[in-house]
């Protein structure tokens, strides 16, 4: 970790805190400290030079710009609610905080919501829900995660199954790339091929190309109450037969999946009367309009049915309906309370679940640790959660092993180390194995056109 | 354009001829002039040195190869129906032809199809069919034209409004870059936070950045057969603020609009019996799944006469619902045969159609030509078709400012020079007016760091 006087530190940032919003720049220690880590709480993040907390774009810009000039490096942070270590700070970085950016701005006419990076979702959500509008993607952590976060890593969640990742809703978006030029890529029009397709290319690009400090999204009409099916398996393998049969033949806005382990951790938390010896849990939601909700949590139930449920229940209650998904949303919650853990993100094609969920339970009793599952079936994304007694030095290192073989697990079945969260600083190392030395020079090229002097999230994302 | 002696130009290609499939060279001067353009047949387009009509990936890498050791342009070409003029020749090039690579495998456990560039739309949306599911991108020209193409593009259709475009679609590709490699990206999982958002950046990248090989696309149930809903209004004014409303309240699975001077052109081509007097013709759909669809159209029907409809007709029954389908289909046939044309493919932010559509009857009457427009109404894109005289060369200038006052009425309300047909090498002269000088420089930065030669289809997309 470096260390400088304070002296020294507050005139070569001089010339940064002239440029900024007065009260922007923080330096004091403890203030500078509280944001070296995300979620990941990751030993090795780094001690900031010092914290910007950007009031506007034109904070942003001044900021890379005076960054570029000094060759230091700038980690954007939105929420700091991620969960791979991709907004940790490293040694004499400026912190990029957007927090303080949060407008939000709904235009029903053109179904948009124009968005500073800061905004959580949750706060995009509500203002959607006050013309009777729906901003769908929904990572579990909506509540306390935001926009800018979202957009970095391209997040997802439970309606994905059926409505898609946040890259689906990026209509646009304002971009302060390497050398401080805020660039405005598209912009409220739904269909757009002029030109390359940057705006995709940012979103997902974990703050290494350039910092978002606004971005249009698409908003879709409020989403109908949902109909809501439970059903249990003897065993995983048939639960994801089903989820393969019901996505072939109908488009649940939900789809989620707890393996036995997973099932026993929320009943050891607090019972919800869940069957501690079924081999999975399947959660699935219609939230087709009208009459047709019913339906297809009909043929859901005939389909589980069909293929060798223990037992079925379905509601079109959504009182009735929570319940079922609390017990899902309460999984991860429960798996915390059992030791340290180290959440996975992998995902696989949809019918390679079976191979995935076995292959995983081999890896937890060889390293002799816990790994229960929870996922979201319906697009092979799941929450692999290594579970360790916290001051086992021998067992944390053991989980590091089986996070990483869960890793390499997925690669090797066609699959993905990350579904949703972002590579971050915590799986970098595993996504050569993933992505092959072409891809990765290719990945290179991109970046160092864009950021020549690696100044932008340097060691992360790639 | 460039004339070499049939020798000398065997000579040049003899290393060429043997790294490629027998039979893939095509030198022969009739033979190589029947590619030189695409649907455009833009009178500028250049003469190419030869076609390779390519068997393999491998045929693709050593075209590749082999241009950029000879400095030689490559055109890569679907099935030649683009509108934008994007695999128009070049002087001296290879243009590099995908049609003979067109296998098509579906899979459906993974619900995804895996596809060679030169396959059809139909021929996708066939094979998926054969398994009860459904690829949803449907550019009207979808019987014609390749998913290369599409993918080229990222094409549209009437579908998107509730389904999305290609991009949306496409869960890997094979491109083969400009020196030769040939990288993988993506896969049959349907969701990826890892590493930079590729795929995404070569959907839309017109074949300025790599060929691709392969795609594998996603797949969904099929679709449900939808209910219809016809309606006229005095003005296209109001049928713009329906189209608003209806978007706000549920997900139409179409929603197209034609004005006064397009269903005239219809009638005037084979009586369908539209109502000549009426200022906008609304076209919408619901496929929503069981009695939804009923409903669905119910509320549309309301929306349109609490907007001021003059008429309004619904049906639930297929065929019925298909006649009116085809006059909408009809138009563009019947527009072209009132004259020469020009294509355009503009799009607004939705609420912005009646200005768009005021505009472009101002320029039509001040460049005293036909502009007559249909329109994917429900995002906003639309197609005003520049008509005049063909051989008048008066006409035809009049015609081609006409051309260019349309996109910069749609860039000067929010809007893009094109939703869905890519920019090509017709509309590239105001890309710059769109873009600005600042996203120019970006887009020119990443062409460079993939392509410094500048051999993949140089002055294409940007």
């Amino acid at each position: 970790m470096t260390t400088v006087s304070k002296d020294a530190r507050d005139l070569h940032l001089a010339g940064l805190t002239q440029a900024l919003t007065p009260g922007a720049l923080l330096t004091e220690p403890e203030g500078v400290a509280a944001y070296r880590f995300d979620y990941t709480a990751d030993a090795g993040a780094g001690m900031p030079l010092a914290v910007v907390r950007a009031a506007s774009a034109a904070d942003v810009q001044a900021t890379v710009r005076w960054a570029a000039q000094h060759g230091v490096p700038v980690v954007p942070r939105g929420a700091g609610s991620g969960l791979s270590g991709g907004s940790n700070a490293v040694d004499g970085c400026l912190v990029l905080s957007l927090e303080r950016m949060r407008a939000v701005e709904v235009d029903t006419a053109t179904r948009t919501v124009t968005v500073q990076p800061g905004a959580l979702n949750v706060e995009v959500k509500q203002a959607a829900a006050e013309h009777g509008l729906w901003y769908p993607p929904d990572p579990s952590s909506f509540e306390i995660c935001s926009i800018g976060g979202n957009v970095a890593t391209n997040a997802g969640g439970l309606c994905c199954v059926k409505y898609g990742v946040t890259t689906d809703y990026v209509l646009g978006l304002d971009v302060v790339l390497a050398d401080g030029t805020l660039v405005r890529l598209g912009g409220q029009r739904v269909k757009d091929s002029a030109g390359l397709s940057l705006v995709k290319l940012f979103v997902g690009s974990e703050g290494t190309l350039g910092v978002v400090t606004r971005a249009i999204l698409r908003l879709v009409p409020a989403q109908a109450p949902p109909a809501t099916l439970v059903a249990t398996f003897d065993d995983v393998a048939d639960a994801a037969r089903v989820v393969v049969a019901i996505g072939a033949t109908l488009r649940a806005s939900m789809m989620e999946l707890m393996d036995q382990a997973s099932i026993n951790a929320v009943e050891d938390h607090r019972s919800m009367g869940l069957d501690r010896t079924a081999g999975a849990l399947l959660i699935a939601q219609s939230d087709a309009p009208g009459a047709a909700r019913g339906e297809e949590v009909a043929e859901m139930e005939r389909l589980c049915s069909a293929g060798g449920a223990r037992e079925c229940f379905t509601t079109t209650d959504a009182a009735e309906s929570e319940l079922f998904v609390a017990a899902r949303r309460a999984a991860i919650i429960a798996i915390e309370r059992r030791g340290a853990i180290m959440l996975e993100d992998v995902g696989v094609p949809v019918p390679r679940l079976p191979d995935l969920l076995t292959g995983i339970a081999e890896i937890a009793r060889i390293r002799g640790v816990e790994i229960p599952v929870v996922a979201h079936a319906g697009d092979g994304n799941t929450h692999p959660i290594v579970v360790y007694p916290p001051g086992d030095a021998d067992a944390k290192e053991r989980a590091a092993l089986a996070f990483s073989e869960v890793m390499s697990l997925a690669i090797a079945l066609g699959g993905t180390i990350t579904g949703e969260h972002g590579v971050g600083r915590l799986k970098r190392a595993a996504l050569p194995e993933q992505l092959g030395p072409d891809v990765m020079a290719l990945t290179h090229r991109i970046k160092n056109a864009l950021d020549p002097l690696d100044i932008l999230n340097p060691g992360a994302g790639f």
